[in-house]
């Protein structure tokens, strides 16, 4: 058995209506849990929460043994990334439709964390990659991500030229309007919607992933994750590269973007018997055909 | 047996290295064979060619009775939208790999062209679209598409929001990296490589074929070309429209891009014996497996 | 207006338990709406009806103006083929999960059929197919289709080499587990889970969709329906072909399936309101992300 | 740098026309080089050679320290499982288009051998996959698969119902023609041709790839190796079991296919230089649009 946590952060999707009374009941719960409750800082600014310290991600990562996210899969992304250098464990409280990593429904939180709290729960490790971009000898950009690093064809080209590479060895040029580079849980993600298959987080992979490629044999090649992979703009106007949809750097030809597996994971807790692939079926409605 | 031609307009892809001693040796071959020759004035601009007539677009609708293509499928969708008001025929010679559209080898023109000019080749009509986009009751923009109409996301989007309709009826809601709406002749291009079917130019059809779409049962969907498609914007940064990716109009909020059948067809001649199967067979390579 | 009719048929899916009073409860429903009412013999059979006369698909074909058949998309399939040659419109009535072509809820077949027997509906022909397997100059099988007419490999072989002309025209040579002709009908069945696109059922067309083709490249082609398609075994064990999946016959090398637009076309009758793009959006779930 | 080898054996593709005297020059090419030579017997017998040595595949993989396999893709599929137990080394002499796995032509193989016998190769390992089918609590099958293992519906079957687990859990029930489980030396065999991705051989996983799944969610999902996958029929006639399409079982109701990663890899050798991204390139004609 785990141990107890003993100092939650409390993170909240700071647009959300409505979600200053909902942090609060938490917090409150958290504190008869025995635990002491912080807020991340942006979210008590953002709500005007004061009952509660306010804390950057830094002191957190200090501080903290615990972060209780509230929002969906958008926001836990956010949260994970700036916490990953932490190590610090993420449950996700979902306010609407369930996510593929935020699974515990608003309405049964109290159910779901008392025993997590305790020491009850399912750990769930998921690879980081990152990114940076080359220009001329030099690291003009940085990025992390959870779910993907996607090189993109500007609007007005009708297409971008890639090579990619891996370690040492060549591997394509590639004429398409990009091209995903999707970890395991960026593969349920824009991936998928690419054409990208599924893979299992206990995979040490990654899956590039051609969008509208030129050559219809172009397929999503998945790689070991061991060696990093350099993707060059050989041609095509205004290409960008964009690292889980939320940073972005613009690209000229020769520019070098240039993946590697993070060194740190983040780590997802889960309430005991949950299961990976039950959160596929329900979020792919494998439970019933779709035809 | 078809009429004899009288007047051919010679076009050429401006751009190409070395085409004004190709061209003058095809406007010379031409002429031996007893047709008046013109060229369309920005080729006899570009190539500096003054020993023939140059004609505008208009000009050669006028006077011409074929227009005699050199260059790619690209050089050929541009001058087939301009000529296509003039109901004037189309030969395309090739001088790089053979296109879908442009297929006389640039080595045989000689033997391809001869025959033709006596009245003896294959016709081929393809059908076209009318776009326009409206914003607040007002058309603000018009182009016409001899391969698609393409709404998509902006660079930094993750997605657009597009709701489609078709005549008066409600097809869907989308969110994808954009959408296709491609005819007969569009279908083996970009078309083809976001998923769609290859369309047969006699199919009195469209395809609409969402790129990326976040609903997994988004399929391509072929739709009679009898009543106008209408794509609105309803969410997305920067979303714009192509028209055949060579003009392109900035999409807001509320913009809607309507699509009707043009009343007028392209007419491409083909040399005897042409075959749109064979066609595909070579460029899809079909005569051998590509694994 | 169209005009009230005056006699229906009654088809029931036999094998469903609990069908007979349910069929007793609509027949009376729509003797008491003025209409007589048969039942189909072999319904009448296996529910064991039989105050009301039992007809047989030939009789039904003679005096009655419309089917009513109360079971799926399967059931509907196989009495549209049977009553097809006979031009009466169809009207489904679903015990379970809505279909694509059957689409009354049982649970409000009086507030649909109502309006429908005193002329107020939509109508909706679809296309069928006509199959004829030939062997050595001897036509030994034929198969009519509403969705699809499939050609596939041996359980034991690795894939069928078919060869495939329409009209005088050579398409392509083939190697894949089988190959799909489907209806627009069809589209939505089979020839979808195989990568097909969806056709409108105004499309004047079918589509040839490899199922696991060995060439990549070998997509999916929406061709005129105009000219019939012949599909030759060239190679492999134990291929076969299937009409509706519910006609099968077993194929040798040189056996050649020829398939042609039937003269005839189902007439499905839909409340009014009915709309083709508001089924697809409820049967693929169009109106929530999958993901 | 790698031992010199000290006797091979000489494996032919026993239908190949003109496969004696060609097999005889390896032989003696090989003898030159110093190694002493054998046949496997039924190379031997088919092709008549009987001045060398005839063994058996367990004689081979007892005395023996090369295997020189004379043939394509199929022929080595079939050769390296028959010795995986016993951790010989494999080359593949390519007589027609070059394979993924087969990758030295025939007009080089002087060329290509004489380094690799001297130690100068590239060593490439790949996973096998041991499959059994058990029936009312008894093992009736045993299979070893370079390639994949393929469960598929009966020809007169319109599908399969399967019931999907790794380890202790459960994965998805799938109505389709069949299921696939392919190592990453089968990605690129019929797996690619029912949609699965690309997995380099680096890759400590499998892929799970439903064929003409009538979910459309149902995508193909790459799984780590580590667990066994038990695939159970739950419906649909006729159902079988292939590994490699070249062994197989039939199935009844109840049948359960287990299916773990094998303890012997198998161990190709290819000349210096070799690259598994050259090959994807050259087989999937990436150097070249198929468009």
């Amino acid at each position: 058995m785990a141990r107890r946590f003993q100092h939650a952060a409390l993170v909240g999707k700071y647009q959300a209506d409505g979600i200053r009374p909902l942090l609060q009941e938490i917090a409150h719960f958290l504190v008869r849990q025995g635990l002491e409750v912080s807020f991340e800082h942006h979210t008590a600014a953002s709500t005007g929460v004061t009952d509660f310290d306010a804390l950057t991600i830094d002191q957190i990562g200090q501080h903290c043994d615990l972060a209780v996210v509230v929002g969906g899969d958008g926001t836990m992304l956010g949260i994970a990334r700036e916490l990953a250098r932490h190590n610090l464990p993420l449950v996700g409280i979902n306010q609407g439709r369930l996510g593929f990593i935020t699974d515990v429904p608003i309405g049964q939180y109290r159910e779901a964390l008392a025993p997590m709290i305790a020491g009850d729960y399912e750990e769930d490790f998921r690879a980081m990659l990152e990114g940076e971009v080359w220009r001329d000898g030099e690291r003009i950009f940085e990025g992390l991500s959870l779910n993907d690093v996607v090189v993109s064809r500007g609007a007005t080209a009708s297409m971008v030229e890639l090579r990619v590479d891996i370690g040492d060895e060549f591997i394509a040029n590639l004429r398409a309007d990009g091209l995903i580079l999707a970890s395991p849980t960026g593969s349920t993600a824009y991936s998928l919607s690419a054409g990208g298959p599924i893979l299992h987080p206990g995979i040490a992979g990654w899956v590039l992933v051609p969008i509208a490629s030129h050559t219809l044999s172009n397929r999503p090649i998945v790689l070991p994750d061991s060696g990093p992979v350099r993707i060059t703009v050989v041609a095509g106007r205004d290409a960008s590269a964009n690292f889980d949809m939320q940073g972005i750097a613009s690209l000229l030809h020769g520019d070098q973007v240039r993946v590697q597996r993070s060194a740190h994971k983040v780590r997802f807790l889960h309430p005991r018997g949950w299961s990976y692939y039950a959160t596929l079926r329900r979020k792919l409605r494998w439970y019933d055909g779709v035809v």
